[in-house]
């Protein structure tokens, strides 16, 4: 790799040939040196889970002049632990993890894998942003999106993120965007997420599945909000998950 | 299940089989009806992970009065969304993971199974606390540990916990505590996180270890600090991980 330009690690959790990992590469490699660590399979839904118990490897799965490709078996996650240790060589100047087929807004950065990358990758003190598109489609059209991802890219790669926060970018399925808006993550709730079935053998099995519910829909400021207005929503996020405006109500604890 | 008493669901993400589950069960079992859903095998690092394409399912592995005891075949955050579909029948007054085999303190909070059930319950509306033992033995005393999970349990059983905030409990390795730290989640780091190895064929492959780094060990508010110092580490942790402090510093993204 080339040294004169800044290293932009990148990740997903659909795996390594999803078209959306195709497309960040591709809107993100003018900027920098690309190296792409990213799972070997889907791994939805995989928040920020790591591979403790097996051993996890990588191969290298395509690599052209500025671009380097490597597929790996272990989580997302994972992926950002082992392209740090084996294949970075020097700290990326950017984490940017996606582009994810499917809305990571809301609560939904508790599950994502996508937004697990970005975590991980705030821990190791990289500035961190992933980004999701609201539409599940493999075959999702991801154009709309490209000039705002270069923007929040080589934003960030100017200015660098606060420590300890990283960003959760979700565009809403549109042709065009009414905008951008600094939102915060929208209190909400999976509902009605089951759907029994029954095995030919007799045993009963269940799909998870589910709808969001906005708990707080006439809430203006919320990424939830700000998508169903046809907005780019951009939610700070940070490590810190302390509550700390819990603690003082918490000091009965202390004389157990 | 008799209705008259709390309902109280357990779950954990080192397997049903695990000592620490079933000493949870033993400490609860007077204060509640128990329900157990738990992982069938060991499911620890998965975080808030999901099982989104693949079937799930569960079996009753015991029944006894006040005791029934599930196994599932999906992640720990799965174990708590199937339990309130197919086997609670009503909102429990409380939810209980662990205790788990191992320190779940700081930016582990972030990897822990037995946080995601707990997160997940927050999500859920229920009052939910997380218990995790500093010893990965398998065959770890859970004993001193008791007197403090009842209280802490009594407590949230009488007076519940702020919408969104649930609670991170873990115990020093000790035969006593110097008593109770109502704490901050640390900020730190794991390090060394690789042990590469060859395999027969020649192709290198990792194994995931690594060694927990507190990057502010002097100060005294916080989890890491409180373990380290003999005191059962009270965390409250919050759904909501959006930075506010960070939205102002970015307004200027909006104009992209």
């Amino acid at each position: 790799m080339n040294d004169r330009k800044p290293l932009i690690l990148i990740s997903n959790d659909d795996g390594v040939q999803a078209k959306g990992v195709n497309a960040l590469v591709d809107m993100l490699s003018p900027l920098g040196d690309i190296l792409v660590m990213a799972p070997d399979r889907a791994r939805s839904g995989s928040a920020c889970g790591i591979t403790p118990h097996d051993p996890v490897r990588y191969r290298v799965v395509e690599e052209r002049p500025g671009v380097k490709v490597c597929a790996c078996t272990g989580t997302p996650v994972d992926c950002v632990k082992l392209a740090l240790e084996a294949e970075a060589g020097r700290q990326p100047a950017l984490l940017a993890s996606g582009i994810n087929h499917g809305d990571n807004s809301s609560v939904s950065v508790h599950y994502s894998g996508t937004m697990g990358v970005v975590i991980e990758g705030c821990m190791k003190g990289i500035p961190s942003v992933g980004f999701s598109l609201c539409d599940f489609d493999a075959d999702a059209d991801f154009s709309p999106a490209a000039p705002f991802v270069r923007g929040i890219a080589e934003r960030v790669l100017r200015e660098g993120l606060p420590d300890g926060v990283c960003l959760n970018v979700n565009f809403p399925k549109a042709a065009g965007y009414a905008g951008v808006r600094v939102c915060r993550m929208a209190h909400g709730t999976w509902a009605n997420e089951w759907c029994g079935a029954v095995h030919p053998r007799g045993y009963k099995y269940y799909w998870l599945t589910g709808n969001y519910v906005d708990l707080e829909p006439e809430q203006q400021d919320t990424d939830a909000y700000a998508l169903r207005h046809g907005f780019v929503a951009v939610t700070p996020v940070q490590i810190d998950m302390t509550a700390y405006q819990a603690m003082a109500g918490l000091k009965d604890l202390e004389k157990l």
